[in-house]
């Protein structure tokens, strides 16, 4: 190892900023050793110099201008933790272009451009680490990239989410109202104020699109994926899906198929025996299936500062040990394929359908007749005792090419018995 | 890089070895890609060169000879799949010695003598890579280096024998008695058809010795660690475990306490909404408890030939890249520290005790004594109405040093209505 001090300047001194600083101070020793040589922070673009800042950290270190630490030849590797798009892409391609390495957390950023960033770092001989922009704390890049190296992915499929996690966990264990979980994910700090992008499944969208780049060298861009968010998710639901012995999760999904990708966020029922039912509240998994390995799953906090950190700085560790060996770094993403992204209308999944219907004799005879017309073929039933002459009635199919389940519904949905399709999901019965 | 193929050798051709050989046929394209050039493997140690093979290797490439491959300059990484203690060691030593790369699936000899051996691999500016030693496909090692790398771990806790992960869980979830769920292991192939150092623990005592080595930098020989099996388990204590909200399972754990280390493996309960609770039938996982990342946990197939073959090639893959690029390899393991090793005595633990009490006046203000003299305190109980005059209680107790639950539990033997003792766990309550 040639260099004795490596500098680092960071962009951004937010929450998982602090988070690394913490890191470096609490962990230093460590730090040091497994990254062969001393890491010192030498200058932090900040916007306003003078504000107070949670973590120790010397004024004189502060800058406004990212000049300052862009056009620094002493600084060799460059941390991202600014967040936002435009600018934050134009800092870590001057720093690429300048042969500095790069680790970022920006998870729009990489999920929209990863693809060119990564493919100028490779111009560059240089690498671009991401881990801590999926899954906060949760190792996912390193391992797809390295110990899973050997396999063909076939799927993941993650809750990567933590608020709508938060919100089911809490209706699910705790009989909680989807409101009132929202709002006390808000008080603890695990739902932004403003939590749209989390509610409608945007942010796992752009988790599963960094994921699955790594895992099926694909080139998916977050509106190519199949959004559909918990809005408006019902207690009852809940309620029917573990009386069926499974539990309603929001799953992030990628799929290589033979047809191609397909990529799709949307809330499912999962067996109540999978690992993943059993991960609550705010934590992640990822779920993954590969060719040799079979089923292996991570897990853990998938945000907040000092987790996020521990990925940024593991990241750090390693971009310091290319620097100091004067490689590279570690293996580089595969090429990106073009590969066809399959329409969900070709997909093969079971579905959850609950509907309210006038109690009336002929009813399950007709509804037998639509499904069985289209070939979907029922697995499981409930029907209560009707109340006031009305019957909820809860179906679970086998799996089918989602375009004859939906013209099936199409049939039902146009019997004049029925008063009301209450909620559709998929059924993930493995 | 230099080289355009890389030569292997590889030591023994069983279960994972064949593994090895189908995923670099398999994923040929794959895994060539992310190495950065060819994988040949150019000598394989069999003791038998003309016994059937399920897999497709040329005759050519089978040696009975060791030097074959050790002393063969062209060949770069050694793959040691041969098993056993002494044999190995003195392969993979000389294969050191020579420059070469090693790569070990050997559990037992990483346990008793992986510190010598990356203490040797170090002086040579090699490196040893054992992903397959622990957790078959699980990513555990590579995590514990890199990803979780800027962390001081404090705990390691894990279910890391399928054998006995398997037998509780066909009891748990399907009332199965103790020696079918045995025999339907052994039929299935998961247990060994001398299962002992599955059932004692022992088998797990040496993977939370190599665990421990990368988590805490320490030294612990499987002799010293406490062990505690699941021979004699009842199907009423996994009953009574549930009804409380826990479950039973074989543990293995690491802690780094103010005092110095522990390792034990013992069944434990687990709350039931515990992650490592829904880790069912021959599936492993670790936990892992980090300052700066929570809490983690790595799920999946701790055996087989594809998932063990899967870390393998893994392994390979980075060691080939290290001869590639000329680099010693990843970051080599911390030095050893000597940490004093911390009887289970001045362990704090719950303790779940069942027994068998004669039904009498006085019978709970006895033990209430007896417990609290000892500065016991209890948080549970379950006394289930008498039959013939004798009353079967389960007690659960808050945290204690286990030697003031152990005089304690002295105290309660020498009652004269107590007539049988019939199983004591440790409690892990969070």
């Amino acid at each position: 190892m040639g260099k004795k001090v490596v500098n680092v300047g960071m962009l951004g001194l937010g929450t998982v900023a602090s988070g690394v600083v913490n890191i470096l101070q609490v962990n230093r020793e460590q730090v040091k050793y497994r990254a062969g040589t001393e890491i010192k922070i030498k200058k932090i673009l900040v916007t306003d110099k003078q504000k107070k800042r949670e973590v120790d950290v010397s004024p004189d270190i502060l800058t406004t201008n990212p000049a300052d630490i862009l056009e620094d030849e002493e600084i060799d590797v460059v941390l991202e933790l600014m967040g936002g798009v435009s600018e934050a892409r134009q800092y870590i391609e001057e720093a690429l272009r300048r042969k500095k390495f790069v680790i970022t957390a920006n998870k729009d950023l990489m999920a929209s451009a990863g693809a060119e960033i990564l493919s100028l770092a490779r111009q560059q001989g240089r690498n671009v680490f991401y881990e801590a922009s999926v899954g906060g704390g949760i190792p996912l890049i390193r391992p797809l990239k390295s110990s899973l190296g050997a396999n063909k992915i076939n799927r993941l499929m993650g809750i990567i989410n933590g608020t709508t996690n938060y919100i089911l966990t809490k209706m699910s264990m705790e009989n909680m109202k989807f409101n009132e979980a929202l709002a006390e994910a808000q008080e603890k700090g695990f739902a932004e104020q403003d939590p749209g992008n989390d509610l409608e499944g945007k942010d796992a969208a752009y988790k599963i699109c960094i994921l699955a780049g790594l895992a099926f060298n694909s080139r998916v861009k977050p509106d190519e994926v199949h959004i559909e968010g918990i809005n408006g998710i019902s207690a009852r639901d809940i309620f029917y899906a573990r009386e069926l012995g499974f539990t309603l999760k929001l799953l992030a999904v990628g799929e290589e198929l033979d047809k191609g990708i397909v990529l799709r966020v949307h809330p499912a029922l999962i067996p109540s025996t999978h690992p993943l039912a059993a991960v609550l509240y705010e934590n992640n998994a990822l779920y993954v299936s590969g060719n040799a390995v079979g089923e292996v799953m991570f897990y853990g906090l998938g945000a907040g500062s000092m987790p996020t950190g521990s990925s940024v700085v593991a990241d750090l560790i390693e971009a310091v040990r290319c620097v100091g060996y004067g490689v590279e770094g570690e293996m580089l993403e595969m090429f990106y394929n073009n590969i066809n992204v399959v329409p969900m209308e070709e997909l093969y999944s079971a579905f959850y359908l609950r509907l309210q219907a006038i109690d009336q004799p002929g009813v399950f005879a007709s509804l037998s007749t639509a499904f069985g017309d289209e070939k979907v073929s029922l697995d499981m039933i409930i029907q209560k005792r009707s109340v006031e002459g009305q019957a909820e009635i809860v179906l679970v199919t086998h799996d089918v090419e989602e375009k004859f389940f939906n013209r099936a519904l199409g049939r039902v949905q146009r019997f004049p018995f029925i008063k009301e399709i209450n909620s559709v999901f998929r059924v993930i019965k493995e």
